[in-house]
């Protein structure tokens, strides 16, 4: 038996009691559609691969998608609007990093010191999620999603169990760092 | 099986166990009357939606309506009174902001840093809740409130389990930011 | 079935299982005979009505009354002493207070930011609980404790469940604010 | 049934069921032989009776006693080492304060500054555990331990369930404060 | 029954249930391989014998070795590359410190202060995890793994349950302090 804890639409702590862990990513999603949201943002945003980003099923962390009144594409979690941005490939002598896409919105008096980062000036933005190398993740895909998934080709097996696989890599921050 | 976490009103850490998602709500509702809260307030005070206000039941979030000596209308959560306030909607060049009422009071000596808001000058507050846009949520109201519920009209149906609805969104904030 | 989370007297996290609502301040005044105590003392202190100031069950919160040595009224929590002392009503244009009963403490090093308070000249406190105001709660008093309980002369009734009572309103905390 | 927290030697945070309130100590004592700990260290560090320090079991608290390689008497919590160091006792006009022994370490730049105390010029250090006055705790004592055990000396008796007795007062710490 | 809470490579806070204490670490194996993680990483990193450092089992605390493209050893934790790096013993009349094998990486503008360490000029670091003096432990090492285990030339035995044990030492970070 698992157990995993969700703060609800309405701010409660609630935890909901799970039959086994193949399980967890579908209760994730059922009450993640609700706005429910478990465990805090990483500082720096979530990390996932590039190419699950185009049908990536948002309701696994609360949040959901939505079009402004400019047409221009946004995810809402917990209630605030984070705005996508494509940041292409940075191949410098500097830095090496493959292109990414970002969600991200400007910082409010009230987030927390930890979770803002500086950008130019005296502006800081927070970032929701960043997807960016690694290996797609089928489980991360909307189910029956705007994307053929990748799975249609594979023979029908049995749905893998979550702990019985090793997770994909993604993209991996590496800093040089003298030590 | 499901389980909400509470801070009593006697500031006790208290766990109650709830049979199952659709009687979630009225379980907020039972232990909020005693003043009980679940979850912190969210930086920047709860979201709902301005439709929600009229007979919006604060019982789900431990608070209760007060109306001072004054004959102001007040909320209490926690001990603490917060003042109704009705702000105008804005529509400048710079900013478009919805009608909506807000429940806020100063800061106190003794509040977190990453709650307090600016005001003008050295003036410091902290919201509890804000109802702006959004699209009325009938669960969120007092049940047999002052407001004639929208849901009269509708013929008898089996109350919807929470986890099977999608949430009504709420007025979305949204900042112009450059990424 | 409800759980409560205990710091117990030897600092360690500890859940008790409580079979129903209606036991949960029996349970809190076993354990708090113990010095255990649950959740973290509100900031700015426990505010209780006046009225039970007399025969408080000290141990609802981990803490018991003490003499201290030079004769004076102190009460122990958490292995610190608070020493009692009243408060006159305050009756200026600026400020309206009724009469208060405090128990607080000098800051120490090691208190954290947010439960300092400021006092004169560079001197912090902490307080523990405030008694100011509101309705008496005669489920706060000390079972068989030195003031005749007012229920005494009440008819022979089933105790109450906690879950069915509306608490009485303690003295609300109202500043003035210009929003 | 109780549940009790703690963070293993590995740095997990697990949860250890626990039959009855009489058992908890032999469960922190199996555990806090495994260096698990349960709680944070109090600000200040833990307060004993200065009798239980000759023969305390520091398994109670996840530590143990080490000697150093200069034959110093310390104690291990948590893979740090703390000084065992007598305190006489201060009787000046200002302070009283009994004699103590106290456990202690210099601070490390990754202690959080809540738990850091200032020394004589820029030296901070940080306190696990102060012996100080009050009256000796047979329950703490290392059983069988080096030191004759007070209860030898009484008749054979069911062992006492900790939620029936009152906690024997320790020392306590009272600041000289003008409220 | 133990209770081990994890956070998921998805952020969530999920409890896993375990049947008996000598279950743990295969728990802890089986989830840390997908990327899930208990607790937080000791300020300072976790402290390790240094004879485990050549065939640690990194899933222990949800991580996973790396080689990088250009062929250094890293070691992979929520995201986030750790360089492994050699420090030499330092016996100078200062301090005295045994060899030691550390994984860290710079330090980001999200990571909180209490995790940085500063290192030469204005360059802070943080540390995964440090392998230094102390004793092997077995149970710490890849089942199967690169090095051959110490096991293999013991008697056949029943597995030891973890909570019989005392855990070895690991080198113990003493500090040379005035008290």
């Amino acid at each position: 038996m698992l157990h995993i804890e969700f703060v609800t639409d309405l701010g409660a702590t609630v935890t909901v009691d799970v039959e086994s862990a193949d399980k967890l990513l579908d209760v994730q999603r059922q009450y993640g559609r609700l706005g429910w949201t478990s465990g805090a943002v990483p500082g720096g945003g979530y990390q996932f691969p590039l190419d699950n980003e185009s049908d990536f099923d948002w309701s696994l962390i609360g949040a959901r998608k939505w079009t402004n009144p400019e047409g221009e594409d946004m995810v809402i979690h917990r209630g605030l609007a984070y705005r996508r941005r494509e940041l292409e490939a940075v191949d410098s002598r500097k830095m090496k990093l493959p292109a990414a896409v970002k969600y991200s919105r400007g910082a409010r008096g009230t987030d927390p010191e930890h979770v803002r980062e500086k950008a130019d000036g005296e502006f800081e933005y927070v970032t929701l999620a960043i997807f960016r190398g690694g290996k797609r993740q089928d489980r991360y895909a909307t189910p029956g999603g705007g994307r053929a998934p990748q799975q249609a080709a594979r023979p029908a097996a049995p749905r893998p169990q979550p702990v019985a696989a090793r997770p994909a890599p993604v993209a991996v921050v590496e800093d040089e760092t003298p030590f």
